[in-house]
């Protein structure tokens, strides 16, 4: 169920309060925007997570302006949003886009505990890239000592949600202009190799075919 | 010059300060995180806008909770993030990724003016479709009136930009893994016709070819 705070207000047809939705494009997705109060500004800041369960990870360094603030436990919303095609009305007016977009708040605290700090890296990697985290060389105790995991619980959120066609007023279907949808969509392209790898390492299956369609 | 609040603290060798770098990067995207607080909670707003000038405007239904916010002049922050591919080095730790971002922190006020309020939504729609505004049904009074604009200027902001390969430690160079770059783009697929479309119209120029590399 919406709290006040997160029910939908605007275009509230498109909202979706059911946690398998919300599941599901929190997996198709990997990079979200946290938003956090410094002094009265907020700040919006691009990071990716992982999620498990009803955990949403995000990490980076304990330098960073959002973290040092995230450890004193300050209120935070993490937005996710998948674009998925403009969307050509006959009117100016009814244009829109279709999306899903999750909407999480709550309180982000640091992963205090070594064992779960590394399971929570795990998750992450393997959030973005399934299959790359035991393919590379993992963390040493230097590094997670540099490295900050933040959890926020999925406990307060909605999404919402646009698909097909556009909807025009009935007097706009006559008028004289193509109406439609350009789908787009966030595409892996050919990867490239490393300047300095070993020109006869193959490219794993996991990047070869990386997709984030789930 | 970034202000205390939009000098880039963590990784600040990626940080771009330069007007014309923030403008190649807003120009390309058309999606913005918005953050606001309301009673000490930040929300963040996934939406789209337009640029002209210094100026960066939004739009929405007045019955949203961020315009209603907005209106009474809180402070703003809008993130647009451009994502470029996933870096893969040998170690877990030094995985990247490459992107595009900016962040502009200012007071968002509403366009009163409804000439101005006409011109900052055709900036919008050529904004994200070029080409689109003329050969739509444009905005009559009732619409004009159930819309509201926003312009946030575009003076204090900061960008962060990585590209190019992984960066490993000196002695994870030997690590038997493939390291290199999985680019990642948004793109436009095939446009889809609108079920209620007359067959024998043909798709616009501006939408078969429509790409947002400027």
């Amino acid at each position: 169920m919406p709290t006040a705070r997160t029910r939908v207000v605007r275009e509230s047809d498109r909202a979706v309060y059911d946690r398998e939705t919300v599941y599901r494009i929190l997996d198709e997705g990997f990079l979200c925007h946290v938003g956090f109060s410094v002094d009265g500004q907020p700040f919006v800041i691009p990071t990716s997570y992982g999620r498990k369960d009803a955990s949403l990870y995000i990490h980076g360094s304990a330098a960073s302006r959002m973290l040092r603030q995230m450890k004193e436990g300050v209120a935070v919303c993490v937005t996710v949003t998948l674009l998925d095609g403009l969307v050509l009305a006959r009117s100016v007016f009814n244009h829109s886009m279709n999306y899903r977009s999750v909407v999480i708040l709550g309180t982000a605290t640091l992963v205090e505990d070594p064992q779960e700090e590394l399971t929570a890296l795990r998750v992450l990697s393997e959030h973005i890239l399934p299959g790359r985290w035991n393919d590379a060389r993992q963390p040493n105790e230097r590094e997670l000592k540099a490295t900050s995991v933040l959890r926020v619980p999925i406990e307060e959120f909605s999404a919402k949600v646009r698909t097909g066609p556009p909807i025009d007023d009935a007097e706009d279907y006559s008028f004289p202009t193509w109406a439609g949808v350009i789908p787009l969509d966030m595409l892996a392209g050919t990867p490239i190799n490393d300047p300095q790898l070993d020109s006869a390492r193959a490219i794993p299956k996991y990047v070869r075919e990386y997709s984030r369609k789930r």
